[in-house]
Parts: C-alpha cells; sequence; structure tokens
C-alpha cells in the first residue's frame, strides 16, 4: 500500500484485503489481541478474518512448549500477561487452569462459522471472556456449549433468523455439530493451513502477505496497513 | 517513578537507576537494540549498563533453541531481522556465518570493561557492526582481536591515557587477558548473575525491577520509565 492518508475512515473498504488473525484459545496475548484488532484494522479499512488454531498441533512441527513451562520464561510471562493487560486496557483474570485444550473452543467456532461467520466472531469473543475473565473452563466441551448456549439466548432473533434459513443452530445441533468428524477434521486443516502459510504462534497476523508474530507487534501491524515499510 | 515529566532532558541523572541492558553477540535483535537503547535511556535520564551474555549457556536451562533453527520461525524470523532493521533505521546485512558463538566476543568485552566501562560500550558497538555490517566473523577471536586493535587504533589518546594510569592496553594484553581463567570465568558468571535476575533472551532490558524481553519491547521500556502502569 503505497498511499499512507487514504484508507482511515473507519468502514471497512471491500477492495482492501482483509486481516488474516490466527489465535489458539488458550492464548493470553492471542485473547488480548483478539480484543483490539477488530478496532485495529477498521481504523486502516480492513476486515478481519478469524482463524482460531491447535497450537499443539503447531507444537509437534516446531517443537515449541507452552510459554508457562519453560524456565525463566515461564514466570516473565506470567508478570508479562497481567502487564499486556494492563498497557492494552483489557480486562484479564489468570485463569485457575491454566494452559488449557483449545479443542473444543475451536471446534465449537468451525461448526458456527459454517452457519454465520459474523456469529462465530462473536462466540470466539466470548469464550475469550469466559475463559480469562470468568475463569469459565472452556477446555470442556459442556462448559464451552454453555458458553455457545448463553450467546444464542443473548441474541434470539438472529439466531431464529438463521436456524429458519437453515438447520436449527440449538444446543443440541452445536454439541452433534462440534463432535462430528466433519468439523474435528475441520479445526486439524485449518492448523494445517495456517502452518502452510507460515504460522507457528499466537497471536500471529498476515496483512497483505506480511506476518507479524505476537500481541507486542500490534503496532506493527497498524504502521504496515499505513505504510509498509 | 511517578512523575512523568521531570526528567527528559538528555543528561542521565545520577539519581535516577541504569537500565540493564542485556545481550547475546551473535543476536541480530541484540544489535539493532544496542543501536538504540543509549539514545532511548537518555531521553529518560537513565544511562546504560551493558551485559554481554552467552545465550548457548542459558539455552541449557531454559530448552531453547537458535531462532532461525526452528520449523517456520526461521524463516520468519530471517525476514524480520531485515524489517526491523529498516524500521528502527539500523544498517544491517545477514552474516554469511550464523548463528555463531559470541564467547570470544563476550571474553573480549569484559577484559577491557575492566580497564574501561566506557570503552568497553564501545568496543560492543564495534564487534556488533563488524558482524552485523561487515560480515566480519567476530566467533573466531582473532578476528576480535583485530576490532579490538582498530578501536584502540582509533583512539590512541584516550588507550595511551589509560595505559599510563595501568597495564598497557596493547593488543597482546587483549589476547592474553581474553584467554585468561579469569576472565572466561568472569563471562559464565555474568551469564548465570543474568539468569538470577530472570534473564533468558536477547536482547533483555531490566528497568527499575521490571523486566522486558525483546527488540519490540523497546517501545514499553520508554513507555516504563516515563510513567509505569
Amino acid at each position: 500500500m503505497n498511499n499512507n492518508t487514504q484508507h482511515h475512515d473507519t468502514t471497512p473498504a471491500a477492495d482492501l484485503p482483509a486481516v488474516d488473525f490466527y489465535f489458539d484459545f488458550s492464548s493470553p496475548y492471542g485473547y488480548i489481541a483478539s480484543e483490539r484488532i477488530e478496532a485495529v484494522a477498521a481504523t486502516h479499512g480492513r476486515l478481519v478474518h478469524w482463524h482460531p488454531l491447535l497450537l499443539g498441533v503447531v507444537f509437534q512441527s516446531t517443537g515449541g512448549a507452552p510459554l508457562v513451562n519453560v524456565p525463566l520464561k515461564g514466570q516473565y510471562h506470567e508478570h508479562d500477561f497481567l502487564r499486556s493487560a494492563r498497557l492494552h486496557g483489557v480486562e484479564f483474570h489468570r485463569p485457575s487452569r491454566f494452559p488449557v485444550s483449545g479443542v473444543a473452543a475451536t471446534r465449537l467456532f468451525y461448526w458456527l462459522q459454517q452457519h454465520s461467520p459474523v456469529l462465530a466472531v462473536a462466540l470466539a469473543q466470548a469464550l475469550y471472556r469466559a475463559f480469562f475473565i470468568h475463569d469459565i473452563d472452556i477446555a470442556d466441551p459442556e462448559q464451552a456449549l454453555q458458553v455457545f448456549n448463553d450467546l444464542r439466548l443473548s441474541k434470539p432473533a438472529l439466531f431464529e433468523q438463521l436456524s429458519s434459513a437453515g438447520p436449527a443452530l440449538t444446543l443440541d445441533a452445536a454439541r452433534t455439530g462440534m463432535g462430528s468428524a466433519e468439523i474435528k477434521q475441520r479445526s486439524r486443516s485449518e492448523t494445517e493451513a495456517a502452518m502452510a502459510r507460515g504460522v507457528f504462534g499466537s497471536p500471529f497476523f498476515l496483512v497483505d502477505g506480511e506476518a507479524f508474530w505476537g500481541l507486542d507487534r500490534l503496532d506493527q501491524v497498524a504502521r504496515w496497513m499505513q505504510q509498509a515499510w
């Protein structure tokens, strides 16, 4: 992008590529980024495509490990999670069980995304807040489903409208959907597709083919949209 | 620090604690930080204490590995080294041999620091530039010594003055000094002291007891000096 002043209205322009936002549901930095990325992208006239992934599968290839399990690094990051949340003005409470598996939340996301990409984003935000604000163990499929159900009950008109246009988006449908072979495979293939694009961490951003890893690169993501360097 | 306007002159104030700057001589992000940290600290009235360390020794404890050897991460960082250098306006050429051992450079630094902390910083900058601009293999003790000798020849009055106050700081003295058991032990104990303070990467900054890891935290280091959050 060579023009650094043209696209600063807050309405995403159809002609600008979306920002691809990759994250794991157990990632604190992914959560904080999830609370910021839509606003950052919108400022530069961009939409955001949300891509939950299974960092555990990625780590099988890269030899990575959850931050908090690494000597020295673990202590640093436990402190930095809180400091980063304060810096970004995001509410954050260290979950009592952490890290957890993001598999259930990821499957639920991709099941709902098939029916409504917009609601899937709302679900991702609700799942993240459930885990990082309200200490709900979203690794437990039933607790993740409860977050979905709360979302469903909070937007009855929207869910009714979607249900009338396709299969009913009930709690039972969600339970069956997230357990289906198709959705299990989808969660895995989305992770593999992310790795094929070079993604190896959470959060991870792709903007105009340029990769940025980490919450602390959010400023660079914004800067790149304004003026690549 | 509660006052965010008081200390913005460019003369480091004696009453403000120095910023501790930890780095490995083979670290591209450490090199880029080394070109910025003095100015950032001076803006906030701080001095900088330079602490080269042996990241290989740290990795024995943390299970870390050189970035470029990790699948996916390696490719990302090879690209990001160049992008980060452009962002910070720092000249950078990817050394043909990389990564290398920082042992020789670290020993030379601590030998010279015993005689002159100021010249040791100048030497650190010269070693980094030799490696990351001029593709000189500073892992080779003789090539590292040549960087020292060039520095010596570029500041004859200063070296003569120091030599008259203590042992002569000649090329031979440097060669003997960096090979001494005392300096070998010092390099290792400095690395251990860093780890005891929680340092596990390069660059790593400690300011008023607060730890920041990575070049992409340089903005946060500056912000913390202005107003802790």
